[in-house]
């Protein structure tokens, strides 16, 4: 069980963040609005959930946007989707306790009734329980899966992350130097590099704004990079892709570079850098990997016991801060892993 | 042994087609001279072949460019770069003996002296002596090994090839028939459609040229593609990858499309495609896998002895049609895999 729980209350309405129009781009303060209802009730087979952090996440953009992506769209006038760790306060399922803590889709609001399906972890390792949205959320999982699945890192190889110092960037770093690789940062301030290489552990930072990008990855990667683990796609991936090794590997986790993917943007074409280097360009979607999630969180959780990895938390308080929130990741304003307390 | 050899002479002299200029595309017949030199004696350790089947293949025009893809260009002034198949007339190598067909890096000329590292293969499997530069030559193993290996196609998938009736596309098209794969082919013409119904056993074939190619492959493919094996990049490659199934692979093998690399062209951007369908895009040559590359004729023979596997040779005839035949390759003159008898 978690050492290191918060205290929260347990209102009498449910406050809810209500998606109220439709983004186009990045989700913004003025397509949420406030609603309350009563708290509900769970059927048989259901459990209600009191949420205590609100997880902040940059796929809710594409969650919110009307285009498919890999999950349909939220549905207007609804709560917005979004994942949070929170506790069992009643419970009409086999599956679960009252006070078990858990880390599901929830919803942006206070309480939560859901079916197992929508829970992904029970949070049972010993970490403070704001590690379960992020060592042990969906940030940290995707950064161990991902790395480890697709870029499949060997000792002494190269690996470059962008958006280093971000909430899965910064896990990628430390999880490839525990596996012998030389770990390249990319990030967008000095701030950020400086973090990168005191906190994350990384080899060597580049501040992608400032620095000649291709000068600097070429000065890192003589040899080339093996393991790219790319959250922006764009002008980044454009350049790094020309500075790959034989036989490397390209993990594409997000694009957070395009604010907009309609019309569609244009950029070089890679299908000459594939085939002659050999590579392998894969997309991360950790929500395919959900039967690994708990033996993950278990490696995780040992790498936080044993000292080698550490994680950032942006703390915001209270659930009036969310409308913003998704916004300020993609601006770059968050320090950390961005979730708002709400107890 | 091959059951079928034909009549070849022993000239007294070397004819070479010799890489007079460096192309900046596709290699023409102005690119190339004829010389010719005595017959080169082995040293210790190497062979003495006669070429009697020039392979004409499209990775040539790579070969002869100014610019290092995943080999070094061929040098101004020596025979081009080509494979061939042709008989040991001397042997001072302990891996081959005189009477031996071979397979290999033998170049465009009569003779050649190699050490056995220039060899692919020794023509063991009991099939004609041309299928060696064609089912058993890098085509049909290229075919085999990227679809198998990389494509990784299950029974059920829809399997899309393009350059669908080539000397890569044909065999790929027949491999996934026989591992169940319903296969969709595309070429550029409505006489290369019928060859890749009736000769190659493609479930569906489509004209890329005249067709809507977009709404033709959604007809032919409507739960998506679940493999594509791509022999041309450029705007099929765009077309198909937005067509493409959750998790399918893309084998990027060719990309004959684009006549010129510099400067970069450009395309729509792949990133979102490849993350939000958790796509596999990986680039294939089939030099990397030479320790298989036994196994593999084995395998492609025995597909031959059963009649699953059929192929076509567009052969030439003499030498002096060898500076020309790349231009008329990508031109999509030949029907079936162009190779020239110089015996």
């Amino acid at each position: 069980m978690p050492r290191d729980v918060p205290v929260f209350t347990l209102p009498l309405r449910n406050r809810r963040v209500v998606l109220s129009t439709r983004p186009t781009g990045i989700p913004q303060a003025k397509h949420f609005t406030f609603d309350e209802t009563g708290i509900p009730e769970p059927d048989q087979g259901e459990v209600l959930v009191r949420n205590v952090y609100l997880s902040v996440d940059p796929a809710q953009r594409g969650w919110a946007a009307d285009v498919a992506n890999y999950s349909a769209p939220v549905p207007l006038g609804g709560p917005m989707r979004g994942l949070a760790v929170g506790q069992v306060i009643k419970s009409r399922s086999e599956a679960y306790s009252e006070g078990d803590f858990l880390y599901g889709f929830f919803g942006w609001q206070d309480y939560a009734v859901v079916t197992p399906d929508a829970v992904f972890h029970r949070c049972t390792q010993d970490l403070p329980l704001d590690a379960f949205a992020s060592v042990c959320g969906i940030n940290g999982v995707t950064a161990y899966l991902g790395l480890t699945l697709l870029g499949r890192p060997e000792a002494g190889d190269t690996l470059v992350v962008s958006t280093a110092a971000g909430s899965v960037g910064s896990f990628v770093g430390q999880i490839g130097n525990g596996l012998g690789c030389r770990t390249v940062g990319l990030t967008g301030s000095d701030e950020k590099v400086e973090l990168c290489k005191t906190r994350f552990g990384y080899d060597a930072a580049i501040n992608y704004r400032t620095a000649d990008l291709e000068a600097a990855v070429r000065a890192e990667a003589p040899e080339g990079v093996n393991v790219y683990f790319d959250n922006t796609g764009g002008a980044i991936l454009d350049t790094v892709l020309r500075q790959m090794a034989v036989a490397g590997r390209i993990v594409q986790c997000g694009t957070a570079a395009n604010s907009s993917w309609s019309p569609i943007p244009t950029g070089p074409r890679n299908e000459r850098e594939i085939m002659t280097r050999r590579l392998v360009w894969s997309g991360f979607v950790v929500f395919d990997h959900l039967t690994r999630y708990a033996s993950a969180c278990d490696d995780l959780a040992a790498m936080v016991a044993k000292g080698t990895l550490t994680w950032a938390t942006d703390m915001k308080q209270g659930i009036e801060c969310a409308p913003e929130a998704i916004n300020d990741l993609y601006e770059g304003r968050n320090m950390g892993k961005s979730m708002i307390f709400i107890g």
